[in-house]
C-alpha cells in the first residue's frame, strides 16, 4: 500500500460536512505550510523597514516563501525531532534562499523562535477561514430573512418539550435562526477585527533575539522598548493583523477567543439543523430540504429524501464544542512555553475552523433551498382538536365561568373535538355554560390558531429590518 | 441518618476552592429561588407600570416575593413532576399571595411560563455572580501590577518545555498574568454589558399569553409589537437585566456567551496556578505562596508550606471548560422548548458561575500575598553555567567567527563553565578563538543574563500603564 | 439572609433528574464524611488485627466515627487551608476521640496521609451509589423485557434520518434499550466486582509511615514487603473494597474506569429518552409517559402530557459524559500527589455519580409505566402509501421487470397510493406492468409492512431470553 | 494551488505525535476505504457460504475489493449528497465490479444498507489499530520493567503538591507507570476480545433485507432467526470481528467502549509525560530524554535538549479524552439511525485512535531510552535539610520527647541543617533535648533517606514478578 499517491489523503471521506468546501484547503496542510512561510516573509519586511534587515533580502526571502518548494511531509516527519514544524521549516526555507542567494538566507528567521512563526501563521489560517464563514452567514441570514419576511403570517405548531403547546409562526422561527446567525457571525468579527494578532516575542516572550539582531544588523542605537513596538505594529502591518501589546506565548486568549466563538458558531448552525429534522419527520413534514439529483437519497429505499444537510450541520455541531474545550483547557500553558499544552491546541484548532467553515457552507444551501409547507402546517396545527389555544381559552372564560369551571369546560370540549374532528369554536358553541357569553363568530376567532401567534409577526417586521 | 439537619447540605466538602467565598451563596439553590421570585415580581411591577395590572397587586406580590417563606425542598422535589421548579413555585408563591390577598394570587405569573422566569432569574444569578468576580479580578490585576512594577527588573530564567530556554523577568511574568485577567475581565464586562437579557416570550415564544391577559386585563386596544417592546424593556429595567430583541427560549446565545466568558476566566486563572507552582517546586523555589498559619501544611510534613491556592485554582481550571462545552451543546434546542437540553444547562452554568467565582476569590489572596525569592532565581538563572545567553553569544560571535566555529566555541565553554562552576565570561576571556575579538568586560556583559532580557522592562512599562 | 437555614441547601433545584432518589443522599457531603471516617475506623481496625494497634483503640476510632459528631461546613471551610478536608477532619476527629479516650487519640490516621482516607471514602460512596443504580437498571431491564414480549410482533415505522425507512417492531426497539441496560450494568458490575480499591500508600506511595509505626507500635521485626501487603488486603477486606496491587495516588484507573462506566450509562439511558420523546411527538403519539396526577402538566396548558421522565433522562445525559471526560483527563496526575488534578476530580465524580444514580432511578419509572400504543404505530405506518415496504418490492419486482422498469413502476404506483389513501397492493395490482407477474393476494402479502420486519421477532426472543 | 499535488495531503504537520508512526495509515482514508471494502467482500463470502449468493461471484467481488481501484476524493464528495460515503462507494464498487462481470453487479451490497458496511470497517480499521497500539505497549511495559528492576532502590524525592514529600523510588515509579500500561492494554484488550462486533442490521435492524434476498436468491424455505444468526456468525467469521446479539446501530456500546479505552490509554500515557517532564526541568534534571541527533533541539538555543517525546505524548492526551467525551455523547442516537450522531463519531473515533496510537508508539521511544540519573536524584534528596525524613523523625522522637516538644525539636534542627547544608543526623546528634535517646550512628540511619523508603522495594518486586 505504501505507493499508493492516495496512502495520506485527506479526502474529507470521514467528515462530509467539509469535504469540497473552500475551508478545506484555506486550512489544509499545505495551506498552513504556506501561512508560516507567509509569516516569515512579512517578518523579513518589517525588519527591512526598520532598517535592520537589507530590502534585497527581504525580497529574495519573500520570494522564494512558497510551500510548494518544500516538502510537507518531511516537514511533518521532521517535526517529531524537535515537537514543532517550524525548525525544520526554517532549515529547509534557509536551504531553498541559499541556493538562490547565499546571503540572505542567514536572515531568515532572523532572532525568531518556532511559536512565533507558528502562531502568526495560524492566525492568518484562521482570518481566512473565518472570513469565508462571515460570507458564508450573510448569504444564510439574507436567505433566512427572506424566508421570514415571507412566512411572517404562517402559523405553524410551537412544540415544547416535543408536544404543542400554542400557536407561533414560522416566519418567526425562521427570524430566531436569522438572530443565532447574526450573533455567531458577530462573534466571529470580533475575534476578526480585533482578536487575530501576530505572534512575536522570541525565545522566552522578551523579544531579545529580535533586539539582538536589530543591534548587531542595524545602525545606531536601539531603544528596545520602541524597536520591540515597532517591529510587531511593522509585522502586524505587513501580515494584516492585528498588534499585540504583549508576547503571548502562553497568554491564549486569541487562540481561546477562536475556540469560543467558532464553537457557539457550530452549535448554532446545530440549532437549526435539529429544527429543521423536527420538521421534517414523516409525521410532520412541514419543511423539506432542497430536492436536487442525489441527494439524501437512500441506497436502500429510492423515495427516501433524507434531511443530509441538517444531518451534516448537526454532525459538525456535535463536534466542535468538544473541540473548544479542549482549546479553551490548553490556556494552561505553563512557563514560557509549554511542553505540550501548545502542542495540543493546533489539530483541535484546525479542526473547529474545518467543521465550522464546512458548516457555514452547508448552511447556505440549507436556508436558500428549504421548502417550506404551509398546508402541513395547518394540518398539524388541527391535531389536537383545538387544544392549542387552551391557554387562551381558559384566560378568555376564566372571568365569565370561574377558573376552575372555565378549565373543565373546556377539558370536556377539547376531547370532543379532538374525537369528533369537528372544530372547537363550534364544539364550544354548542356547550350550554357558555351560551350568553359569547356568539358562535366570537368562539371562532378565539378559537383560531392564527389569531393566536401574540406578537409574532410584529417580532419578525422588527427582527428583519436590524441592519447587520 | 434521615434526620439530621446536615443530610442535604452543600457545605463545599468536595470543592473547596468556592467553600466560603461570597459566590457560593449568590448561587446558592436559595438565591436561585429569591432570584425567580425577583423576576416574578419585577413582572408584575412591569404589567402595573403598563397599566395591565393593578398598582397594588404588584406591591402585594414584590412584598410577598421572598424564597424564606417557600419550602425550597419541597419546590425542588416537585420539579419533577414537570422537570423545572417553576410551575411549583408558581403554585406555592400563588397559595402564599393567596393567604394575603386573594384577588392578588391570579396576577401572580399573569400570562407567563416557566422559562421565562427560570431564565430571568438564572440571568439575575449570573449578573451578581458575574460583579463578585470582576472586583476579585480587579484586586488581582492592582496587586499584580504591584508585582510587575516591583519585579520590572527581576531577571529570572525563562523556561521552555520544561527547560531553560532564554532571561526574562519576574515582572515580565506578572505582567503577562495580569493581561490575561484583565482579557478574562474584559469578556466578563462584555457579558455583563449586555449579553445578559430578561427572558420574555411567553409559552412559545410569541408573548401570546401576556398580550391575552393585558387584552382582558387592560383598557383599551393593543399594538401587539408596541406592547411586547414595552413589556420587554420595561421587565428589563425592573429587573436591572439587559431588553432582549427576541425571546431566546431556544436562542441560547446569552447563556453560551456565559459559559465561554467563565470558560476562559477560569482557564486563565489556571495559568497562574501551574505558573506558581512551577516555580514553587522544591528545587526551583522561586516563589512561595503566602505563609499563613495553618495554610498548607500537611498532615503527615509539619514542615511542607503547599501550594493550596494555586492548588485550588487548578482544580477549578480543570473542571470549568468542560463543564461549559457542555453549556454550548446545550444550543442544539429543538423546537420552541427542547426537552432536556434547557434542563442540562442549569446544574453546569452553576457550577461554572461557582467555580470560577471560587477562584476569583482565592486569586485574591494569593496574587496580593505571594512571595518572590530574587536571591533564588538569580541561584537558578546560573545552573547551565550561561547557556541560559547561548543564544545572545552565537549571534555576537557569529560574524567574528563564522557560524559553525561560533557554535563549537560555546560550546566547549559553556560545559567547561558548568563543570568548573565558573562565569562563563571568564571560561570565553581565556578563549584563544576569542582573543582580540571581545575584551573581559565585553565577555562578562555579553554573559550577564541580566543583560539580555530583551525589551521585557518596556513590555511591563507599557502593560502597567494600560488603564483599565 | 446569612442566618437563614436553607442557605447551603442542596435541595437539587437545579437538578431535578436526581431530587429525591436515593443516590441523592447515599453521595451527598455526610455521606462523604460518613465514607472517610469509615476508612479511618476500617484502618484502625485493620492495624489492630496486624497487632500494631491496640484493638481497644480500634473499637473506641470505630464508635466515634459518626459524621453527625463533626461540624461538616467547619470540615469543608477548613480544607481552603490545605486544599483537601482530610487534614481538617483527622484534627477534629482525634479531639472527638480524646475527649472519650485520650490515648485512643494517637492511633488515629496513624502513619497514613489524607489521601488514602478520601480516596478509600471516595471508593465507599461509589460503591453504594452503583448498588443503588444496579438494582434500579435491574428493575427497568425487567419492565423492558416485558414491553420487548408483549409487543414483540407490534410492527411500526422504523425510522432512519428523522424519515420512515423500513418497518419494525416494538418489541425490537424495546429489547434494544434493554440490550444498552444490561450493557451499562455489565460495567458498573465490572468497576464494582475489581475496580474499587481500598488506597493504601502513605505521604509519598511507599508505606513508609505506616511501616514506621507498624515498627514502632508492634512487637519484633517487620518484612514491610508482607506487612504492607498484609495491611492492605486486611483494610480491603474490612472496607468491603478490593485490594490494590499498589498504591494508586496517581495511577488514577480506579477513577477514570468509575467516570467511563458512568459516562456511558447516563448516555445508554439518554438514547432511551430522546427515543421516547421521538415517539411522543403530537404528530407521532406512538407512546406516551405514565399518566400520573400532577406530572408533565403544563402551567400554562393544562392539557399537555409532557415526557417530563424522558427530559430529566436527557438532561443528566447531556451532563455526565462531559464530566467524565474531566475525570479522565485528571489521569494526567503529575508527581506522587498532584496539585490539582487529584482535586478537580472529587466534585466531577460525585456530580456523575448523582446524576447517573439519579437517572437510573428515574428510568424505572418510566419503563415500568410507558404507555405504548400499536393503533398510532399502525396508522403512521400508512403515512407514506407504501413506501415504507419499497425496500422490498424493488426487490421482488426486479427480477420480473429488471431493475430500472421496476423502480419505476414502484414510483409510480407509489404516489397514487399516498395522493389517493388507497392500499399500495390495491394499487400495484391495477398496474399493467405487473399483471400476470402477481396475484392480488401476493401483492397484499408483499405491501403489508407486517410481513416485511425480517428476523424481528426472533431477534426480540434471543434477546430476552437471555439471561443477566 | 489547486492543481498541487500536496493540496488534500494529510502529512502529519499539525499532528507530530503520530507523523509517520504505523497507526497513521492504517486509519487513513485509505485504509478505511479498504476496510469497508473488506466488509463487503466478506459479506458476499458469508451469503455465498449460506448459499444465497453464487461462490463465483463472491470471488469477484472479493477480487476487485481493492480501494486503489476507486476515487477516494470523488467519493468523499459523493458522500455529502447522502450524508455518508458508502452510497456513492456502493455504486463506484458495483460498476467496478460490474465491468469484469455484469452479473456479479447485482449481488455487491446485498440486502445491506450503508451503516452496516460504514460500521464493520469501522470495527476492522480499530481492530488493526488496537493491535499495532498493544504491542507498542507490551514494548514499552518491558522497558519500564527494567527500570523498574534497575531502579529498584534509586532513592528519590517523593514530591506531593509540587513539593518534597517523602523519599520514594525511582523504581517504585517506573513500575507505577508500567502498572498504567498494563491497566490501558487490559482495557484495549478487552475491547479487542469481544467488543468489535460485525454489524449486521438492514435499512432498519431487522435484516428484513438481508432476509428478503436470501429468500428470493436461495433455495427452500427459511427461518428468519436462524438465517439471520447464521449469517451474522458467518460474517464475523469472514471479517475476524466477534458477532452481534442485536444490531447496534443506535445501540452504540462498540464506539463507546473503544471511545473509553482509548481516552484513559492517552491519559496514562499522558501521566507518565509530566511526570518525566516534570523531572526533566532544568532544576531538577533526573531524568532526560534519550539523546538522539537532532531530536529536542531548538532552533535559537543550541544547547538545550527538551523532553519532546513527553511533549508529544502529552499533546495527545490533552485531546483525546474530549474526543472522547464527543464520541459518549452521541450514544445518544435517535431512532434506527441518526440524523447526525452517527455522523459526529466517525471523525472524533479515528483521531481518537490515530492520537492514541501514535503516542503508544512515541512512548516506546521514551520508555527504551530514558535516562535516570541517581546521583541527581541523591542531590536533590539532600535539599530540605532533611525535612524529607521528618515524617519519620517526628514519629521517632514523639514518644521520647513528647509530641510538640519533638515537633519543635525536628524544626529546629531542619532550619540549621538546611542554613549550614550539615547532614541532619549530624546536626540532630549534636541537640541536647536527644542526648540520651539516640546514638549518633542510629540518628543518621534514621535521617538516611535511603532507609524511609517503605515499602518501595517490595511493591517493586511485586509489581515486576506479575505477568501479563
Amino acid at each position: 500500500m505504501t505507493a499508493h499517491p492516495d496512502r495520506l489523503l485527506d479526502s474529507g471521506l470521514l467528515s462530509p460536512v467539509r469535504a469540497g468546501t473552500p475551508v478545506e484547503e484555506a486550512v489544509g496542510d499545505l495551506a498552513w505550510l504556506q501561512a508560516m512561510l507567509d509569516a516569515e516573509a512579512a517578518l523579513a519586511r518589517a525588519q527591512a523597514r526598520l532598517g535592520t534587515l537589507p530590502r534585497k533580502v527581504a525580497e529574495v526571502i519573500g520570494a522564494e516563501a512558497r510551500a510548494e518548494h518544500l516538502d510537507l511531509r518531511e516537514l511533518a516527519l521532521a517535526a517529531r525531532e524537535t515537537a514543532n514544524p517550524v525548525v525544520g521549516l526554517v532549515q529547509a526555507f534557509s536551504e531553498r534562499v541559499a541556493a538562490v542567494d547565499p546571503a540572505a538566507a542567514h536572515y531568515v528567521h532572523r532572532g525568531s523562535t518556532s511559536q512565533d512563526i507558528f502562531d502568526t501563521g495560524a492566525m492568518l489560517v484562521a482570518q481566512r477561514a473565518l472570513r469565508l464563514m462571515r460570507a458564508d452567514l450573510a448569504r444564510s441570514a439574507d436567505a433566512l430573512a427572506g424566508l421570514a419576511r415571507e412566512h411572517r403570517d404562517t402559523t405553524m405548531a410551537g412544540r415544547t418539550l416535543a408536544l404543542h403547546a400554542v400557536p407561533t409562526t414560522f416566519g418567526l422561527k425562521a427570524a430566531g435562526w436569522r438572530k443565532l446567525l447574526l450573533d455567531a457571525d458577530l462573534r466571529l468579527e470580533r475575534v476578526l477585527d480585533s482578536g487575530l494578532p501576530v505572534s512575536l516575542g522570541g525565545a522566552a516572550g522578551t523579544l531579545a533575539g529580535y533586539l539582538e539582531y536589530a543591534r548587531l544588523d542595524g545602525e545606531g542605537p536601539l531603544d528596545p522598548g520602541e524597536y520591540a513596538a515597532r517591529l510587531t505594529d511593522t509585522f502586524a502591518e505587513e501580515t494584516g493583523l492585528a498588534t499585540a501589546e504583549l508576547p503571548w506565548h502562553t497568554l491564549r486568549t486569541p487562540v481561546a477567543d477562536l475556540a469560543a466563538a467558532l464553537g457557539f458558531t457550530a452549535a448554532a448552525l446545530g440549532k437549526i439543523a435539529v429544527d429543521v429534522q423536527s420538521l421534517t419527520r414523516t409525521e410532520v413534514a412541514e419543511v423539506a430540504e432542497p430536492a436536487v439529483t442525489g441527494r439524501g437519497s437512500s441506497s436502500a429505499m429510492p423515495h427516501k429524501r433524507n434531511p443530509v444537510l441538517a444531518t451534516l450541520l448537526r454532525s459538525a455541531a456535535l463536534q466542535v464544542p468538544v473541540l473548544a474545550a479542549g482549546v479553551t483547557q490548553c490556556v494552561l500553558s505553563e512557563d514560557e512555553r509549554s511542553a505540550g499544552a501548545w502542542h495540543a491546541e493546533w489539530q483541535l484548532l484546525r479542526e473547529c475552523l474545518r467543521l465550522t467553515g464546512g458548516a457555514t457552507h452547508t448552511l447556505v444551501e440549507l436556508a436558500e433551498g428549504l421548502e417550506v409547507r404551509p398546508e402541513r402546517m395547518a394540518e398539524n396545527l388541527a391535531l389536537t382538536g383545538g387544544q392549542i389555544v387552551s391557554e387562551r381559552i381558559a384566560a378568555v372564560l376564566a372571568p365569565k365561568l370561574g377558573k376552575a369551571e372555565a378549565k373543565q369546560a373546556l377539558t370536556r370540549a377539547s376531547h370532543t373535538a379532538q374525537r369528533s374532528g369537528r372544530p372547537l369554536g363550534d364544539v364550544l358553541a354548542e356547550s350550554e355554560e357558555l351560551s350568553g357569553h359569547f356568539t358562535a363568530g366570537e368562539l371562532a376567532e378565539l378559537c383560531d390558531p392564527a389569531r393566536y401567534t401574540g406578537a409574532a409577526a410584529a417580532l419578525v417586521d422588527r427582527a428583519v429590518r436590524e441592519p447587520h
